[in-house]
């Protein structure tokens, strides 16, 4: 019998229905599991693992032919010793996370631009009083590194709600969404910085993200700019993000993601003023709409793997997403 | 000399030399003033007054021939009490609030959505712990009562972000945006909130919107469904939106205008749960692109005015908006 292991953390019944039934058809059984640690005593039965946080199962599961990661970001997989397989098949959930991150993206912009927390720290003191100023995504000059899934549904949004879009990536021949209305490549960002508003970071960790906004980079923004950050912690130079913020060299940042994570209780970022911080949640699995898609997307390669045919969604180790 | 009053508090000095400029140029002289109050011992002056709040103006100034509010809401203009001179010209600036409302909607929709509240009081308390679960404005049924400048955009920028859009109003042959999948009369509403997610009123304090969200349409609605009110808090049956948070009977809420206004220290509505308390600021004059456009339908006005044209933005004081 050909074993499927599978994380159900993120799984409703009408997944795990939808699942089996395909599993089933092509010759599957599975096994569920709440933690990927959970499946390691009996790993050398599967065939497949579906899920995430799954380092421990990698790198010790001989037999294991296929390991589909529910998450986009591959960074802890890059390694050789991370597979005990060499001809492991890997794939990715790129593709998953461009609707809720991008949600995440504008909700936090516009709670940026809008000065929100003070209204907040207000209202939760009974203090009825309005901001001075407030401002608008229409006219907003947008900055985004990186215009993969996750650029790209943030694009689509701040175009419609009227910002000018800039987008830059490693290739920029490449065809790109219409919503980008500028298209550059990474070595133009210095060029690009002191015409932003908004600077959104959708990069993967990779050798050639880590610092890539620098305190060099920073201090090219505008003092009335924004940075927000949904791709990886290494991509900021956190100490010279804070010396902005409070020395008011940047008008507000907010962080989904840091170094490390999760952040310590006594870690500078918590008391550094206009940063709007969450727990890397923009792209979690917590979205219905992200959920179907991983599925989707799993079930999708299962056909194709059952089939013999290529899989879909893997990442380039060597690129690094 | 023809002379023109004018309240500042909303005015950069550029504005000031633009309608410097064009006041001259028609032969008028403009006076300055912080409050409407400020110009009463001269207000017999005046040809025209620009600006809000402005009862005390209207209600005394006998040769007062053009009223120009800066704001979009007429209520307080409406009675014949309002006017000590009952041939003065009344225009609004509806039309100038459509984006920054649109943008407040979208940020505190997003906010209920991904459960923002929650994660925020337990990064303030260094609790780095994400919620279980969040919904998508992807795929959610909204419903716009009010299909004016606000409504409009609201829907424009849920539509593209892929709600499906349902829009009420009284007339509903007349043309409409294409961002609205469905318009609908108001007499339908009762028919709608059974499938709405989230219902965005935008209607002007009328008769006929007092009270319009009563206890039994509030009881129509799904458990899960969210309330966002920007028009104005008549519309709402405030105890029973109240009982509905309380009891779990809504998932959530985002007022903007209540009542009263402000709210008042001991006011239940400040320990309501699942709420989101704006203190009536998301169509304030404190966008610029909002200003702008104030001031550039003033003055567009005000080339109307002086060529004895009919003017624009006129409300229709038996309608109430």
């Amino acid at each position: 019998m050909r074993k499927i292991a599978i994380m159900d953390d993120f799984l409703s019944s009408e997944h795990k229905d939808q699942i089996g039934r395909t599993a089933a058809r092509l010759g599957f059984f599975v096994d569920y599991f709440a933690r990927a640690e959970d499946a390691l005593p009996q790993i050398d039965q599967y065939e497949i693992f579906f899920g995430h946080d799954a380092l421990a199962v990698t790198s010790t599961a001989k037999n294991l032919r296929w390991f589909a990661l529910c998450y986009a970001g591959v960074e802890a997989y890059l390694s050789d010793s991370a597979w005990a397989n060499p001809d492991c098949i890997f794939t990715n959930s790129a593709g998953a996370y461009g609707v809720t991150i991008s949600e995440h993206v504008i909700m936090v912009l516009l709670m940026l631009l809008r000065q929100m927390p003070r209204t907040q720290r207000r209202m939760a003191n009974r203090q009825w009083h309005r901001v001075e100023s407030m401002r608008s995504i229409r006219g907003l000059r947008m900055t985004i590194v990186g215009m993969g899934d996750i650029g790209t549904h943030v694009a689509r949004t701040a175009h419609a709600m009227g910002a000018h879009v800039t987008g830059l990536r490693r290739n920029p021949a490449k065809a790109s969404d219409p919503a980008f209305d500028q298209v550059c490549s990474m070595d133009q960002l210095n060029r690009v910085l002191p015409r932003t508003d908004a600077l959104v970071l959708c990069v993967p960790a990779t050798a050639e993200t880590v610092g890539l906004l620098s305190r060099a980079r920073i201090e090219l923004l505008p003092e009335d700019a924004y940075v927000v950050n949904v791709g990886r912690g290494s991509a900021v130079d956190q100490d010279a993000l804070m010396d902005a913020l409070r020395g008011g060299r940047l008008a507000g940042a907010a962080l989904d993601v840091m170094t490390p994570e999760p952040l310590p209780p006594d870690h500078p970022l918590w008391r550094t003023p206009n940063l709007i911080l969450t727990p890397h949640c923009s792209g979690n699995t917590s979205l219905g709409y992200t959920r179907d898609r991983i599925v989707d997307m799993f079930l999708e390669n299962l056909e194709r793997y059952a089939a013999g045919e290529p899989l879909l969604h893997c990442p380039n180790r060597r690129r690094g997403y």
